[in-house]
């Protein structure tokens, strides 16, 4: 049995993590969770789960629940996370949440030895140094959630590291990969909300439109598989059948596919290194599909994945930033502060402004990142 | 250093082999060889590889050759076949022979503890079960050569057998992939013979025509991966880039891609469990080729895959008449004696006139492989 820690129980991975755990009571378990705003959701989640330990995001909805559910402990805040991410009956953690507040919650679970499936992609983009020598030092597995890294990392198994030529990530183009530059001058919030291919939460889907995604996956894939930027390129496949592929130097290339399903590679790191029957997803018929597209990627129509290659090159606290000032734009074009063409002005302003520090700490990193966001906001 | 006794070296596998040999000189070593009619191109081999011991396929070759090469070891017919099989210096046999000529001499090398790297995918058709016990007894490895086996058993690497679903085999769909079957009554050799993505021998590209290639590669599929016949699909894929796909029990597939160039699986096989580069290869880019497509496999279109996979369901000697009938007409519709579509005819009939023996010795498929020619050579 596996007894599982869930860090953002509530959105989109969290609910599917969720899923997954439902379909083999038999060999997984909730044990811990935090959850955000949406306090009806946990309380569904706990009846159902029935987890020891809950973290809120505030102190209003702790003081409550804690009356209403007096057998489960609860916490709150960022203390919160940590606690949940460290809690001592688990084996795996599931770091679920949005942005970088998931990284302390996770250097602390690697410390505690915890084996860490990873969804949020902005903890290996803002400080993936420290990540990797930390999980290094504790042999501490580290699994890829997102969908193009666990392609990638089953793609990898049996494998060996020197043999790889290149990475392959495949990108759907998101919401507006058809549409010419000209043309995204006034896309809307809906617009850029609706991708054609996954369902996922308003930030992911809104980078994906961006391409930002793919950058930050660049990032993500390059501490997850220590490649050099040289060695791990994009490409357009609007279907999203092929998840993402691994190019040998022999010229072979091993890649992974299925239906657009985030539960699959959740499911994967949790059962990892076995596989495990997953009865309610869709299984792949390619001849029903009958075409897969592929298209170079533009950083000139994509000017987001050409920063995260840049600020991943250069390093040190440059990703930091590229992370954070996507945050806070991002943020500022969902409640309409901003048009979706500003995303990418104002995080390369904030690029532009900033000097990379080398090798940072963890505190460094912080620091960055606040200023970064007090940096953007001040533009807004 | 890995020892290589290669049974077909002028042939298209063969001469393939010795060019990844050629290419990886500190690794590989050509140690023994059998050729056939070519004794121009097998002077050239000798002299380039200098091999121990050859066997050429008739004796006025042999008694020639012996006078003009007095430091090589010479031998011919199916005896000489047997000699290079087990010549003892060699740890790996590369079976490029064509057709069930190459089964005793497998069978025999599996027993002197050879790896077996196996392009004579009617070794296996004609007797897997046989060829398979004595792999598993003698603890030997049988590498697939073939892009398609290799696909999947590069796909293979790091899971494990029980969490397969089916293996999904694709099939390029041949010379006549876009013509109806009332258009295949007048096709010339010719035709049969100009094959869309690979350059191979003359039989397969008929095989490859007529669809049994991809029956064959079904019965192959079945002995090498011990998956019954209801786990082993096959899908049309015209640009046989995807060369074949694994699906798991969680709906997730793996798959193995490149360009159609026979050195990759050839190389793979020789540098198993390793990968060697490969710098003569051309890389794939799928953003150049920009479309794959996919397309379900008719039994109707093409019956020769519908008789395999009868065969192969009905097992014992009825896959030894499925492929020796095929050897048959197809030689016969290569010099001219039937036309293309009586391929298909010849092989049903014999199909029908046998009853399949259970479990049969390597003297009664020797049997029935002779009987089975000699019936079809009277409807001649």
């Amino acid at each position: 049995m596996k007894k599982i820690s869930l860090l953002g129980a509530t959105g989109s991975i969290g609910t599917q993590t969720l899923q997954v755990i439902k379909e083999h009571a038999d060999q997984f378990k909730l044990v811990a969770m935090s959850v955000g705003h949406n306090v009806e959701l946990a309380r569904k989640i706990m009846k159902q789960f029935n987890p020891k330990l809950v973290s809120v995001q505030d102190k209003a909805a702790y003081e409550s629940l804690k009356l209403e559910f007096p057998k489960i402990k609860f916490t709150y805040g960022e203390t919160g996370l940590t606690e949940v991410a460290v809690f001592d009956e688990a084996n795996i953690l599931v770091n679920a949440v949005l942005g970088s507040v998931g990284l302390y919650p996770t250097l602390q679970a690697i410390e505690a030895k915890k084996t860490i499936a990873i969804a949020n992609k902005e903890t290996l983009v803002t400080a993936g140094h420290l990540v990797m020598e930390a999980a290094k030092r504790n042999k501490v597995a580290l699994l890829p959630v997102d969908s193009e890294h666990s392609a990638i990392f089953q793609s990898l198994q049996g494998e060996k590291e020197k043999n790889i030529q290149r990475l392959i990530i495949t990108a759907s183009g998101g919401s507006f990969r058809d549409k010419e530059r000209e043309e995204l001058k006034h896309v809307t919030v809906e617009e850029a909300l609706n991708h054609p291919n996954w369902s996922m939460g308003a930030k992911i889907t809104v980078d994906s439109a961006t391409m930002m995604n793919k950058g930050l996956e660049v990032i993500e894939a390059h501490w997850l598989f220590s490649l050099p930027y040289e060695k791990i390129d994009c490409l357009m496949h609007k279907e999203s059948i092929i998840h993402s592929l691994v190019e040998f130097h022999d010229s072979s290339i091993i890649a992974q596919l299925g239906t657009p399903d985030m539960r699959v590679p959740i499911q994967y790191a949790l059962s990892y290194p076995d596989r495990l029957p997953l009865q309610s997803a869709n299984r792949l018929n390619l001849a029903e599909i009958g075409k897969l597209h592929f298209q170079q990627l533009s950083f000139e129509r994509f000017r987001c994945l050409q920063f995260a290659y840049e600020a991943g090159k250069t390093g040190g606290t440059m990703p930091t930033v590229l992370n954070a000032a996507n945050e806070v734009t991002v943020a500022a074009f969902l409640s309409g502060k901003i048009t979706f063409l500003e995303i990418e002005t104002l995080i390369e302003k904030a690029l532009m402004d900033h000097t990379a520090i080398e090798n940072p700490s963890l505190s460094v990193i912080q620091e960055v990142d606040q200023e970064t966001r007090q940096f953007v906001h001040s533009l807004l």
